[in-house]
């Protein structure tokens, strides 16, 4: 198989739309050969001869063929995504035509990009460090203003800003260090080791921020799972058809999702909430009848990130619902605990239980509150600081690591240990925050990463 | 309910782009306000200070809310595609993104774009006629080389021109019996009735070549079905997949359709063939073993537009096959008869009976003449000319019409009826030739044409 890397010099050609019937489909084009290659089917200008950033109109041409009438994007290096010479068509969107015009390029000698080489080639011809190419590939995944705005942040380098910035201060020292050995038989110590203790605190304490963040990153990305529980008649499916229609995920708008699931996801404030097995909820609801009605939701408990424990406060008194509430802590740390059908009592008022709510359902009272706790729940205020947000799996093992070899480093310096093994640990520390950046980087790593991105882009 | 026509002056827009998550995404947005309404959203340059068709990069923002990074194309009326100041965003293919950059377009006084908007204005505003505009929809829907040429042809303008051209020279006489009809009292005769005469049956001749043409138009627009039958051993299955793995249509590649139509599409040189009740070929053959194993294919055969009867030549007499052959004829004209399992006749041989070919299923013998046999007898032949083929009903039906006037007018001058008799028919002949083309036309009409097309074209 071939590298990524070592070919990277040709010229690629993808469809960068959607696949489907639209107004308007793209292909791109990248590489040295991308004029040469495109001019063989454009009759009506020079365009080596055309500025870059220029629009096109024209005929496309195989031969005596005509493929369509088209608009050329051109961008040339190195003011380009990629850095390289990129044409971009703009076709009818046609799969059949574009599928014609792709073909055509590719017996003329362009190579269909794999998934994410534009990106890979952007991050390459360094148009673009790691972390921002990435946030390309989640800006283009995300599904709400949140993951939107996390994307964008990292799009816009700041993550990527504080690691370098880390890296430089460590580099520091590290140089010191290596310093010290080179006169180790002279036994001077150029890093003063109180400074060096403070800056690996200081450093320990921004990572460690980082990394706690990941929690919320993760929300972000993935949504979070609420499973709602209760007895039978409790109320659940009117909860649920009020949740859903106060705040139903946008995605149900947007063709290609699944019905199935989007049913069941709601956006509060810009994260998704899953809730979980709802079919189950609704149907399976005789068989919840006996005990309190968890019994049989066990599992679906266990699995969720939240579970809302729902009942009627005509029903059931205080002290039992403190009881079931204690027997559902055994298997899940994050619960809500919602007395519905509570018209009578005041809807806002707090409960005597930890993160107990009254509400109607029917009379739609309280609702916003319920939306309120769940968003607190999921750690969803973090998102109304400035702070910097972790989504990327990738990156979160990256911090663990250096959060570990700080810690190593930390210790050594306490322990007085000499400046070849700290020299060990502080390696580490650099290639791990280089890593995420791209600073430091390895062949089958960089082909995992863009692997994941979608064709064309 | 608004008019399309009173409201074309303001500013629309649109996802150009097809639904679901692509690498890039299109927003398209036309008419005076275009530049205004988008710089609100994009800091980095005066759009309006730049020249038209060039494409500048930058970040596009709502507020404080970064949006995405984007690239702007700019269009400066009258030199795009609708003749209005337009701009495409192009943005990352998110759809949450691309909606949210819509929602801000309408929020700050965009409306969003009917189907077919676009195009209608580029009607509208005079930047092609009507068989264009309809050529465009035509292209964008294509799925195979013959779809895709005849758009092209029709985009090109060829159909129009040509009853561009029979129109002039209608009203040059038409006007000649209008001057007539002025001068009526003084019994003169402006327009040589001889010479009118050649003239209505030249151009009678060239618009019933032109309607009839719209047989094979309709096979390339939408295809054409082939039912496969005869007895349970016969081979249909075999057959069937040799076809289908010689041919398979591309539309098989593309994402979107449905797999089970597909299965049963072939592309024989630019036209598709739908072989329709595959699943009940394959499934029911036990129902066939009674009769001649037509008995109950009769609806099948009835609805197909073509039936290949297949049959076994070591099961099968050549009387016997006739005899089969007669009775289905009755209920079926275009019928193609393949005796199957011929690998020791010569397999190109033609049979005794019309349209009678031997083959070898299983040894892939003699299907490529299958194939052309199926061709021919969809009129495919005639797509190898460089004649102009009528695609749309629409056409048709004015063809149709216009057909119908001029043979009014024929007799008209043949029994020497008076000036304004005539005239009635020749104007309802030139108001049909004008109605394709959209010189003459109504405001219905047009929102009913342009209302069949995709958002965002």
């Amino acid at each position: 198989m071939h590298s990524r890397l070592s070919d990277w010099g040709d010229t690629i050609a993808a469809i960068a739309t959607p696949p489907g019937i639209g107004a308007i489909g793209v292909i791109r084009i990248s590489g040295d050969k991308s004029f040469d290659l495109v001019q063989q089917f454009f009759n009506s200008k020079n365009l080596k001869e055309q500025p870059g950033n220029t629009l096109h109109v024209g005929y496309l041409k195989d031969g005596e063929q005509i493929l369509d009438e088209v608009v050329l994007s051109l961008f040339k290096s190195p003011h380009s995504y990629t850095g390289e010479d990129i044409i971009e068509i703009s076709c009818h969107g046609s799969p059949f035509v574009q599928q014609q015009i792709l073909n055509a390029l590719i017996k003329n000698g362009a190579r269909l990009a794999r998934a994410g080489e534009f990106t890979q080639r952007a991050f390459l011809n360094k148009k673009m460090d790691l972390t921002k190419a990435e946030a390309v590939g989640d800006l283009i995944a995300s599904n709400t203003r949140a993951s939107q705005n996390a994307a964008i942040k990292n799009m816009r380098g700041g993550f990527a800003k504080v690691l370098h910035e880390l890296r430089e201060e460590l580099i520091q020292f590290s140089s010191l260090i290596e310093l010290e050995l080179d006169f180790s038989e002279e036994d001077v110590e150029f890093a003063d080791r109180q400074k060096f203790l403070n800056l690996v605190s200081k450093i320990s304490q921004e990572i460690n921020e980082l990394k706690n963040s990941f929690a919320l990153g993760n929300v972000i990305k993935n949504g979070i799972s609420v499973a709602i529980v209760g007895k039978p008649n409790a109320g659940k499916s009117t909860l649920l058809n009020t949740l859903l229609n106060e705040s139903r995920a946008i995605v149900s708008d947007i063709a290609g999702t699944t019905r199935d699931t989007i049913e069941e996801v709601i956006n509060i404030k810009g994260i998704l909430f899953r809730l979980i097995d709802t079919a189950g909820i609704r149907d399976h609801a005789q068989d919840e009848i006996e005990t309190m009605g968890i019994e049989r939701s066990k599992e679906k408990m266990m699995k969720a990130d939240i579970v809302l424990y729902l009942y009627d406060v005509n029903e059931m008194k205080e002290k039992e619902v403190a009881e079931v509430v204690k027997s559902i802590g055994q298997f899940c740390s994050n619960l809500l605990v919602v007395g519905n059908k509570a018209e009578h009592q005041i809807a806002n008022e707090p409960g005597l239980l930890k993160n107990h709510l009254y509400i109607s359902a029917r009379e739609k009272l309280g609702i916003k509150t319920v939306e309120d706790m769940l968003f607190k729940m999921a750690g969803g205020q973090a998102l109304e600081s400035e702070n910097l947000i972790v989504t990327n799996a990738r990156h979160y093992e990256a911090l663990s690591e250096i959060a570990a070899s700080l810690s190593e480093v930390n210790e050594a310096l306490h322990q007085n240990i000499s400046g070849d093994l700290l020299s060990v640990h502080l390696n580490r520390c650099l290639y791990y925050l280089g890593s995420i950046t791209g600073e430091v980087t390895n062949e089958d790593r960089l082909d995992y990463i863009f692997s994941k991105f979608c064709i064309g882009k």
